[in-house]
């Protein structure tokens, strides 16, 4: 019953099984074997343009690096004030991008309110050099609260970052999920939409560690190579990176897995709906639900082996969870099975 | 016939097994698990004693963060003027320390100069706040020439950091190498002699992707916490580091796969001695040898198969290597086989 | 009827005077001089204990230095939403400091307030490696607002440093008009209760370019002084700033000047007290007082000759404000002569 | 008798004068007064063009900035090993650029060699995203060995910017000398040859404090407003600095001052020519001349209160100064007496 978060999750057979086929022989380094020119290759063809690919280590490397290529001095990068960039990075954007100002803009469920977005930006110029200037647009798609952008909230988005002429980031962290939920392509839900760069994560879905920055717009790409070098994220042995988005990619094995996880959320959810011990924070569109738990209940389902976090109340949600009450996350994974679910339901 | 370079070579396969093998289940993150645990014991025990150990994704990122921990405004970081730090990592220690001046220091064969250290830390601290100030000194055990600095060469260099009051940092990415080479303990070649920090590679020694940093001290292991998070070098699924080093450490394979590559490399040496053909730039001491061949010569091997790289001909060689003459790196691996050695000589 | 910023006006005769009159002869260079000693010295006794004296170029550079001597990955400034360093400085405190993150603090009237100060500081360190650390708390004496914080006020601030083991900064850029107005001395006013780091301003009274940054733990200045020579802050003249200070400092000047741009202040609020076209937003204490006036009347005054801003009405203020007036800000300063006030309450 | 540097003088009375004049009033501020704009404009005049003019504090604050503008990741500033940016500015450059590396290449007198800069060049480019990416070229005019690049010599440094694409900075802090040396105008020893960006300094050569960085390509200019207030160097009372220039160019005074200086230099070198203790080092073309005197003789000129520095002596000249000679450096300045140069002379 481990619901802690999908990273607690290993790597699925299919990927480790690529990585041990791939362990033999001898192949270029530092991203220019075979094997990473032919997932580059696949990745064009997932998104249905020309794009260029960066693996990197980390999906905080992706986004510092996808920032750091927006720079500006005095710059402020716009995002939801929960956004990973934001709450979770230990200042990495702020260092890759030397200083860049987070500009948190608020919005229900995760997702920014785009009056609140333009808003921002027009406060931000309305500084001169004094209160700096705006330098990028980053969403979070599936974002942290587990919900979804419709492709007319990217559409939203889109709109501004292009009226206000900044480019825009989507942090893709759990991008299949939200992929699937939407039931849609990758083209539509990125560039077609106008996003500029994304940090395409395979990790959390099945992978060991697999995370690629995506430029749809190559003309950068050349100073990117040196962003990425610079900041110790060109690995040797690319081909290890390589190998699992090989296999992550062949056959759809990457949607399966995020439809399997995102299944597994929408098990719980439907359980809970039929609960009268708990209820959801909110609606959810992916592998991660927000569950509003007696505290008394909380302690007694982690004593009986569940494993999952407690969560800080949003603002907006205080009315709402009683004082004996807690806001809990539950995050499911390819590697969740129905058992859990229905083993955590019943304890409940 | 591969001996372009030792990261050229994919995993050994007792390494990618045990990556294999910790697919399964669920493990907490971030370096938390239990295997991260029992890995920094056993490095404890390789060492003889507590240490700090933060694995990262790149040997740019070990010795980056290691010189980062050592900061000071207007720094100086000694370092071989051919040093990786210095030449190769694209101004990443640069980057992660703020701005630090790599102040290269010559000396033959891979190796500064005790005295000419001496000189250059007098230099910088003579020009007082203009002039900046020295922060740590940075030594490459094995070197980039493939030398190996005996254990009275490390006490003469540590001896000048003490007196100093500056850290001692040890770029160990062919770590196994050469401390096989000195047939003596990781303790004696490190932190008993006077090394504080060191980047301690696996990857180039039959690894995919396993770097650590391993602080002696571990006074300073918290803030270096944040460092690595600051730098996105934090991993999620950390235990796919964990995995390989764990198979890399166990029963001593880290010193049978570099007494292996030395070995080979040392085989090579051995036949080109006896070719009049060709000849060594200087006595190598690890999985790296640099050779003089005629031009007409290496185009031919080449030609026949044979992959490595010629190389910049350094200031003291110049005299030595004729007008048709070029100066060619060969580097051995875990991979490397008798037959490619001896096919190689052959074809000399 | 200038009251658009205390710096646009020039600089006070006897300070432009003593500035000429060090224009003759020879003086070592980089702070070295004996004026640069004699300045310090009587700094020294203005604060009653030994300080370490760096002359800087701007208010700015003395805030971000003071904060880049507090520097720890992933760290965060605590500040008040409004202050200086948050919302008019570029980012450079995020700049000097290689990126923190600055946070803001609400409070009534340009006061963080301690209890949400204290919730910032816990929610910072809940986040482990990936929230980043707290690394200092600023606070703005007089405040943005024009308002100042009594004695006790500092103290609960400081009591809030000093429990979270914080350094406490204060930015100084209009010191002088707050400790008229409390009545007390610099000493009383900051490090006896717990300030470590001022940024000294002088500029906006009377100087033309006279800013200090005082450390009352004299142990980090030997790092300052780095810290400012690499931020291209070491003025070579730099007696030009002691010069400045000296007549400043001299018979107790800074405090007269800042007593009259007080006054002036103090004379607009009564004007303003008795008139019914208009009302003060809140009550000031320093030489800024923030005014609710009809956007028409407004208008008409500028077009009579007046000069001040108009300033974007706060939050907590947006009830009070109707739909057809605005927020303008008024600004005294040593040059403001009682007619200029007295012709600006007539127009009124 | 001092000679110890021109940044020991303090200010020429016409320009402390025009500072006292610009005291009072008000005037608006952040550079946007009309002073200011006066002496923009003036500068325009003097280059013969359209130019960018950006205040600063200091020397190396014009001069990093302009290379910060060039910014690249992994980035090299090829420059003279001895150069300002190099040895004397406590890595201010580095900082500015978040980590560029300083390139430094050899030549005679402080001139960078043509040849040795190309290489350099090539070099860099060499080595992919591992050696990072030549990014600016920087000259000193004149150098800091007191000598003056000739038309052609800055003619062949630019040849080399334009053909590799580098933009060319140069560090002018004693570019008024340069320029009554050559006898040309500001248009011609800059961008009419190819020069992009210019530390125009007036400190040095008898104001307080009076740096500008001039971009003769005004596309950047918006770019370099935020840089500048990010680096804390945009001065509130920004006309003090104008009115500085306004008396320094009015009536070609900063000409006269610098042919002052260097007539003050020559007679020092005319009567050092004539003496048999010592001999100058290399002929000089602007107010520094390098001397090698007997220890001894140092000494007691400096026992007799002639106040000048000693200097390392460069590899180039070690073969010709003797056990118990030394290397001197001796400053004139718009201050230095005909009477203290014959003091001094005699003293000999």
């Amino acid at each position: 019953m481990i619901f802690s978060s999908d990273n607690w999750a290993g790597a699925h057979p299919t990927i480790a099984e690529s990585l041990v086929k791939a362990a033999g022989g001898f192949a270029s380094a530092y991203g220019t074997s075979d094997l990473d020119k032919k997932v580059e290759k696949t990745l064009s063809e997932v998104f249905e343009r020309d794009v260029a690919v960066f693996f990197v280590a980390t999906g905080t490397a992706a986004n510092s690096l996808a920032l750091a290529s927006t720079n500006r001095p005095g710059g402020h990068v716009l995002c939801h004030r929960e956004a990973h960039v934001n709450a979770d990075e230990c200042g990495a954007p702020e260092f890759f991008s030397h200083g860049a100002k987070l500009a948190p803009v608020d919005g229900a469920h995760g997702k920014m309110d785009p009056a609140r977005l333009e808003r921002e930006i027009r406060r931000t110029r309305g500084g001169g050099v004094h209160g700096g200037q705006p330098m990028a647009i980053t969403m979070t798609q599936a974002t942290e609260a587990g919900t979804v952008y419709s492709l007319d909230e990217i559409d939203a988005i889109a709109a501004i970052a292009r009226s206000a002429k900044l480019p825009l980031h989507m942090d893709g962290a759990r991008f299949a999920n939200a992929l699937v939920t939407l039931d849609t392509t990758p083209a539509e839900m990125t560039w077609k939409r106008g996003v500029d760069l994304l940090s395409f994560g395979g990790t959390k879905n099945g992978c060991w560690c697999a995370e690629a920055l995506i430029m749809f717009d190559t003309s950068k790409a050349e100073e990117m190579g040196y962003l990425r070098k610079r900041s110790a994220q060109l690995f040797s042995k690319s081909r290890f990176i390589a190998a699992q988005f090989d296999a992550y990619l062949e056959g759809g094995l990457w949607l399966d897995l995020a439809r399997h996880a995102n299944g597994m959320a929408n098990r719980l959810a439907a359980g809970i709906a039929g609960s009268n011990s708990t209820r959801l924070a909110w609606p959810s569109g992916s592998n991660e639900l927000f569950v509003i738990l007696k505290k008394e209940t909380a302690a007694k389902l982690q004593a009986d082996g569940a494993v999952f976090y407690d969560w800080p109340v949003p603002h907006t949600l205080s009315d709402s969870v009683a004082g004996d009450e807690g806001l809990y996350r539950l995050v499911t994974s390819f590697a969740t099975k129905p058992d859990d679910v229905d083993q955590f339901l019943r304890a409940l």
